[in-house]
């Protein structure tokens, strides 16, 4: 089987923002995707790693864009592997239009967790190994997050809600992005493009938490947000 | 071109709720998509409304499911136009696992309305006639629905936000879904199986609105909610 995995995905115009443009949580969900698919079909997949009380959860990612996704055609999305080290492996993406035009890259790090105990477990090599593949992925890796709350008052607090959940009773990765995105004012969105985005997952948010909600702007290009 | 429009669609574990099961909103968006798909490759999607000036707006649903949606398989949507009025043209779904068992239904009443005015226009009857079928959809139809907020006071509040807004700047109508469950606490939708779920969009939420969320309790099996 092929070490690289592709997939094309159509955003109807519906499912699209208010610029016309394909929001950065249905591309988060298209990475994961296309991510699932790819680790399933060559035996490393959500199934398998139930099998061994293991799961797959997202640890780090960094997607940069080159320019807003507001193609109407199907966007390309290419996965592979770039590296396993002992308890974590590094996936890439390249992020194209329907004519190969690069729009962007994408970088995450994954770790596998036992199911029971929630702490991580040694790396299936032998099954990954053979995957992996050194196609450039041409973006910083994703960097060590300051956390935004050290001089600062919450600006906001999530309500772990029904929809907020995924299938292991945690806040879904991708509501992170949307409650992420959720805290710009619209003027924000409308006038700027959102070059890169990087997130880091430290804990499990669980239903009916509170999470207070602190951010932090770096310089005029760059602000933090932490959970 | 077949009369019935049919899409598979599945769902990965992570795009799944807590219990496993597909969302209410995830199969909200695969009707949508479904919709879209038969209308669009007919003639009468959105691009060929937005020529005329014109855009589909959803206006009533109403969704009944036999069992909950957890099965690992894909979903089959059927689609189809049931019939046409002056102004609105009801479409209806049937809802099967991958080998056709019936898991449930839908019927959607649409209008098209100008995109300046927001007013409802006439139906190209010459466009839709041709597609009319009579397969069986046994569910009542979306009812006119009583208002919750005459005799309570507001139970929440909704602040419509950016992940709201469609490309119309309104409040997506798979958001309002969101919204409802969300008010639900979680061992009532762990417990409890949604056999009738309807919707009638009266006014469009934009952003920045504070919506007031009224619940009333019909008897112990129904429940009201109005935005």
């Amino acid at each position: 089987m092929d070490k690289i995995g592709k997939l094309s995905f159509t955003t109807a115009a519906y499912l699209r923002d208010f610029k016309g443009d394909i929001p950065l949580t249905t591309l988060g969900n298209y990475l994961l995707h296309a991510a699932t698919q790819h680790a399933e079909s060559r035996g490393f997949g959500y199934e398998d790693m139930v099998d061994k009380q293991t799961a797959w959860v997202l640890s780090k990612m960094a997607i940069e864009l080159f320019e807003p996704l507001n193609q109407p055609e199907p966007l390309q999305i290419l996965t592979w592997i770039e590296s396993v080290q002992r308890f974590t492996t590094t996936r890439c993406f390249e992020i194209t239009d329907s004519q190969g035009k690069q729009l962007g890259y994408a970088r995450s790090i994954w770790a596998a967790i036992n199911m029971e105990t929630r702490r991580p477990v040694l790396l299936d090599d032998e099954k990954l190994a053979p995957y992996l593949h050194n196609r450039p992925c041409p973006i910083e890796n994703p960097q060590k997050i300051m956390a935004a709350e050290t001089d600062s008052t919450p600006h906001t607090q999530i309500h772990v809600l029904y929809s907020d959940l995924d299938i292991n009773r945690h806040l879904n990765s991708i509501k992170y992005i949307e409650h992420t995105l959720d805290l710009f004012p619209l003027e924000v969105l409308e006038n700027k493009h959102i070059s890169r985005f990087e997130i880091a997952y430290h804990s499990e948010g669980r239903y009916g938490m509170e999470l207070e909600v602190y951010l932090k702007q770096i310089d005029d290009k760059k602000q933090v947000v932490s959970f």
